[in-house]
């Protein structure tokens, strides 16, 4: 765990080339802003390549994805392995629509992602492991989470993180957990995606994915855990919008004060 | 009226499939999120089939359409039919853009459409009744509201809710009123859509759909209300955050206690 | 200045159609709203006449240009010149991307644009003065801001705002400034976005557009500051609420007591 990446980040200001997911595109872009980054949305292959040299990351959101949009990330994700950029896969709904399956394996074979984010379901459809995804949701199994987000892993040959409750950091060797957390995560959506594109921007500032990976994971379960320690009742939109205040406002005494590690 | 619908939509987190207006498709996830349901979006015909069969309902919204957009309506319109899904039309502005208006109309004669939802201005446009709207705006006109809304659910086969200060719902023949609300929900952008998306949800939980669109419309109509009390000034953004909590937080007793109906 | 512009907005709730930035469409809409104008967003060009009749004003935003929707802004900007209604042109990261900066180029070619908005780094690019833009922000450079602008506006004989800190408003000749604003906006992304759209707003409101642009700036800019004032902490998602909040409130009388002009 490198807490310090947060101050890191904060002072490098790197640029987030998002290929996003159009329902959460204004709260991912206010809340990297809000975290400190500098983020950039684009929906046009023709812009890629400057886009990828500017960026300092990377990241490939599945949430709506189109033909066209596909055809963009496979152009992105070709010139961020040659301009050296590293690239986050959010394979949204993979574990409930197998057309979302294929387009995500057509873009791990052919891209050298560096981290593959998701909830329980998408990773263990990824391992194709047996579970009971939901729609957008992570639904049920009955798997060990660790075992799935490690074997997913090993396939891809990249860090997978699997986001819940706990969050699972793997890079099919090492396994860190982060425990913090709210059930209002779920409640509120875009959560996911919002998780995904700060470790992209975490990814930017550091040569080591697999602790950028676990920072971005703490940075944003605590800061939503502190969010929710603050709210006397269910209130899935004000905890939204708290949650980008917070991602401005937490501190590195803050992180290491309310850190849960595995 | 059925307000236990409420908690067996809780009960049962029914997939909604949305072909969504890109202006408010994150408070409409956001909302049908926090009210219980599990909102799915989509931009991509090739993942229709699967998307139909996922849902409970579907809710097709013209407010950004698009010719492959509409392309998308009419497939996902067509699967709906096959596997006996609702679905629910918004046809955002047809009164004031003929172009909308012809969209509209296609998607009414080829598909099996479940609900009309939409202002005065609109209804009175798909039931050919002169009415001056106004852009996305319900306008002015003259005309008796329950005489267009059924008149209109007479010419479509289907039920009409024509939302407003007072909501009318009508499948032709029976109407039903809900006189809950608030100005703000005419300052706040995308409440017409939100209904639209929460109306699909109740179809999902429900074997009768007249009743389905009543409750929907208490519930949104009612939660608009009781935030609206709460506010000490005209804040149409607070108004927006505070109703999707609402949505979260809304009983039966309250519901039962307010409601305004004839 | 004409602050009594405000109220004839309230009064006349202009229509403004918006080529939309998708990730900002949600708060321009919603802000747009609050002011007293009626948005209306559209991705479809074979809407584009009857829409640019429909409205008061158009702005074009190339946040998240495509090639279809830059063909899109070709078509509305050919009907807003034979309809003779007001254009807003947000060029959108032209100092960070030179594809971005031919497209804008293109466009102020082609079209008779009103009001170009922009920040520094945009502003500069367009006037092929040397800057340091970064990404979708401003960056840093060492020209006069008000020779900046000029430059621009003289180039392609139109009002230039070049927005930030400091609001420069000028028609190649006359120069205006606004001095008030808060470093929140920074903080807050599509804050440049609305204020574009707001600036189409008072521009469908008035014979002057010089006036309006100016106008338009000082809503904007002191609403902020106002909503500023009262935040305790640097909080940019309450802010951006609040700010929308207070587009719906601000007065005349509040502006003329907070405005810091030059």
């Amino acid at each position: 765990m490198a807490i310090n990446l947060l101050s890191e980040l904060r002072q490098r200001n790197p640029i987030v080339l998002n290929l996003a997911n159009l329902v959460t595109i204004q709260d991912v872009a206010n809340g990297l802003n809000a975290l400190g980054a500098s983020p950039i949305m684009s929906a046009e292959v023709q812009e890629a390549e400057p886009l990828v040299q500017l960026a300092g990351a990377v990241c490939l959101n599945l949430g709506t994805l189109t033909t066209s949009q596909v055809a963009q990330m496979h152009a992105v994700g070709q010139f961020a392995a040659q301009y050296q950029k590293p690239v986050v896969l959010d394979p949204v709904a993979v574990g409930a629509v197998t057309y979302r399956k294929r387009v995500a394996l057509e873009l791990l074979a052919a891209l050298d992602v560096t981290v593959i984010r998701g909830n329980a379901g998408e990773i263990a459809a990824l391992a194709d492991v047996d579970w009971q995804a939901r729609g957008i949701d992570a639904g049920t199994g009955n798997g060990d989470l660790v075992a799935i987000a490690r074997a997913c892993a090993q396939r891809f040959h990249c860090i997978v993180i699997l986001s819940g409750p706990t969050d699972v950091i793997t890079d099919g060797t090492r396994v860190a957990k982060v425990l913090n957390g709210t059930p209002l995560f779920q409640r509120h959506v875009g959560s996911g995606d919002l998780l995904s594109s700060i470790v992209a921007a975490f990814l930017a500032v550091s040569t080591d994915p697999f602790e950028a990976a676990q920072t971005a994971c703490l940075v944003f379960a605590a800061s939503g855990e502190l969010v929710a320690r603050q709210l006397t009742a269910n209130r899935p939109a004000t905890f939204g919008i708290d949650l980008i205040d917070k991602l401005s406002l937490v501190s590195g005494p803050e992180l290491t004060a309310i850190q849960k590690l595995e």
